[in-house]
């Protein structure tokens, strides 16, 4: 069962000749979920073999173009490529009504439902509950309104034990209701309980995106516990006051905001095309919280 | 003296993973204009080293998105790069209108001055004319408002033959007026004749750049006699009904406008995702047009 993230850009508003804008793939159990979309997703889902298909459901965290520039086109060619299923976008306002413009504008007849979710609330809020994760937004503090997304897994099925399927004579109905912790009640009294021939389920895991944004106490709060954070990290140490300027966060910042919401590990990203190489960022946060690295193009992650 | 074009893309609607949608850079002595600007356009721009800084002409053909998605956030980058030398955008209605909204829409303050030429007319029309360069409009047929464009050197300088410089003692100014194809009237009355101390130039090359478009008997009259002829070739002759309905062409339909213009040479792009290769494609142009070959991303082909 895969939870796992694969980053398809590292770079912050000017991409550079390696690092395309930022955008996310989480699979959650093979369903893919988009996360932010940059100029390039694309070809980016088609270097990384990021299958169109499993993707409903696509969340935007802001309306700066390097984070939204790759939507347009997206929808566009799942246009093209035959799509019926209808696409899911969760994303600030004006959003809706700026792809329904842009849609027209640009003689492009979706002939697949697009719904659009408008992000909004001051705190951790549910934006999508589905059978293998339920989604929050959180606002962040960026130059405008701008969201970060919590996805928690869905409690994961308890494990049946191989011996007591024999032993029990277990039917196929029986082993799933047993598995979601149900007990069974066999005609004529006979009851079989999960906990007795299934074992505990694995933990859930969890994964929160924090794009743009600068740094403040409470948003940690939002993330308490996650089992990767991802974090914008613009700036090294030296341009503090240019990431306070510009909304943005220092390496030390996502770092601070991994170890107060005790993440299991944080992922650095959005870095400024002035870093040849994010190396500087990786050591700035490592300083605050170990267990931190700079996001590499096209790496998967496994969570949990 | 360069006259050469860089092909940056080579796709048609749907982009694969090793095509790119539609852009061509034209690098006319040093100065380069940039001729549709899909999605990705600038990050193959730092792929193939296109110097961001020369361009300060965009020549848009159509309101398509494969053609133009790659526009909004070009000028995005430029501003971030902290351009300040004018940029002029050659489009058809309402281009204006949709940029302008869009900068406001995702809160891009441009730094520089954006000029937005609105193409129009119904034949061959003047829309540029620069110390290095003419460039006409033309009116393709597709299913919007669509335009080609037509790139002529301006006349080069006539050469100085080497010996006459010290023969008549020639200074920087009586050069420069000479190649001109000036006489030069000295005081005294001695008049020295341009066309006995210099070389006829060379003859001025040209480039013209037909974008998505049906096939019509008229479109060779405005590329006649042009040196390198890009026509899109979407389709190849089994689905030329497919063609007419979408406002395409085949590659022979590419070929026979080469022909009929009696152009130099034939560059075939906008395939069709359907081919996995353009092979059939340019066969099918070379049986009647033997000078064309299917362009390639990143190539550069030297023009006269």
């Amino acid at each position: 069962m895969a939870f796992r993230l694969t980053i398809l850009g590292t770079s912050s508003a000017l991409p550079t000749s390696d690092r395309y804008p930022t955008a996310h793939v989480l699979n959650v159990h093979e369903r893919l979920y988009l996360i932010d979309c940059g100029e390039g997703t694309q070809m980016q889902m088609r270097r990384y073999r990021i299958r169109f298909g499993r993707i409903n459901h696509i969340f935007i965290s802001h309306l700066h173009g390097d984070h939204f520039f790759g939507l347009y086109p997206l929808l566009s060619t799942f246009n093209l490529m035959g799509r019926k299923t209808p696409m899911h976008v969760y994303a600030p306002a004006p959003s809706e009504e700026l792809i329904t413009r842009h849609l027209k504008d640009f003689d492009i007849n979706l002939a697949y439902e697009l719904v659009v979710h408008t992000l909004s609330g001051k705190t951790l809020r549910p934006v999508l509950d589905d059978k293998r994760v339920e989604v929050f937004s959180f606002p962040l503090k960026h130059r405008v309104k701008s969201y970060g997304f919590l996805f928690r897994e869905k409690t994961p099925d308890r494990n049946i034990i191989r011996d007591k399927i024999a032993e029990f004579n277990l039917t196929i109905a029986e082993i799933a209701r047993l598995k979601k912790g149900e007990d069974v009640n066999r005609e004529g009294g006979e009851v079989i309980m999960a906990v007795e021939v299934t074992l505990k389920p694995r933990k859930p895991v969890s994964y929160a995106f924090c794009s743009d944004t600068g740094w403040f106490p409470k948003l940690a709060t939002y993330v308490r516990g996650v089992d990767l954070l991802y974090h914008e990290a613009t700036f090294s140490d030296e341009s503090e006051a240019l990431a306070a300027r510009t909304g943005h966060s220092t390496a030390r910042h996502a770092a601070t905001v991994a170890l107060d919401a005790g993440a299991g590990r944080l992922i650095l990203g959005h870095f400024s095309a002035r870093y040849k190489s994010p190396a500087i960022l990786e050591e700035e946060a490592r300083q605050v919280f170990p267990a931190a690295e700079a996001a590499i193009e096209g790496a998967t992650y496994d969570i949990g």
